[in-house]
């Protein structure tokens, strides 16, 4: 909601390019909605990310900027912006991109970054912008 | 997947700008995704839709081109592309934009885009695209 627009109380919208300029880390999502038990997150990533999986969760990714590969064990989806791929659950993916790119996420509440891995990268606690 | 790309069987990418071209009718939205018991939906729309609600889902509106207005009740959340508003379970709302706006919805499966209103705009079975 812009200065001075007439809103509704508790609701709001959010402007996903505004919502990425509040941050620079990678590889740590941040909560921008949430709704029948799911979250909408956006995270900057960079770089490749850890091979897991997500044993009851589907998550979907949309590239925003930059360029997306989705590593599968066989074989590889690459994401370009407006583009979004569905990973089912239990299906094993790496992340990986090549520049700064920025993507949103759509998953369950609770859903791990790392899946059923836990390791350094591990967010547990997600900020909400 | 484009041709000759290397892909795992049974994961698909989307692209939304191919997507939205595949159709030219408003008001119907075509399912993009599936995950966790929701959908991922596209329509475009113009002109002002009916009130209504949707008693026990939440609704996602994102804007991918074109302008949208979230009439409330109490108030109107305007869309730019990039901007998404998530109309919480039994708020009244009236969608509108003034030129074709194309949007992306995330809302439960089995959700009517008329809600708990039947009228000749209601769509009880969706495409796939």
């Amino acid at each position: 909601m812009t200065a001075g627009e007439k809103g509704p109380p508790g609701i709001r919208k959010v402007n996903l390019e505004a919502s990425f300029g509040r941050f620079s880390d990678h590889w740590v999502p941040r909560i921008v909605g949430a709704l029948n038990g799911q979250l909408v997150k956006i995270a900057k990533v960079q770089g490749a990310f850890d091979w897991h999986r997500h044993p009851e969760e589907d998550e979907l990714f949309l590239v925003v900027r930059g360029h997306l590969d989705l590593h599968l064990r066989d074989g590889v989806v690459s994401l370009d912006p407006g583009e979004l791929c569905i990973v089912p659950r239990g299906v094993e993916h790496r992340p990986e991109a090549r520049e700064e790119t920025w993507i949103v996420l759509f998953e369950p509440e609770g859903t791990l970054n790392t899946g059923d891995r836990r390791t350094d990268r591990t967010v547990d606690r997600l900020e909400a912008l």
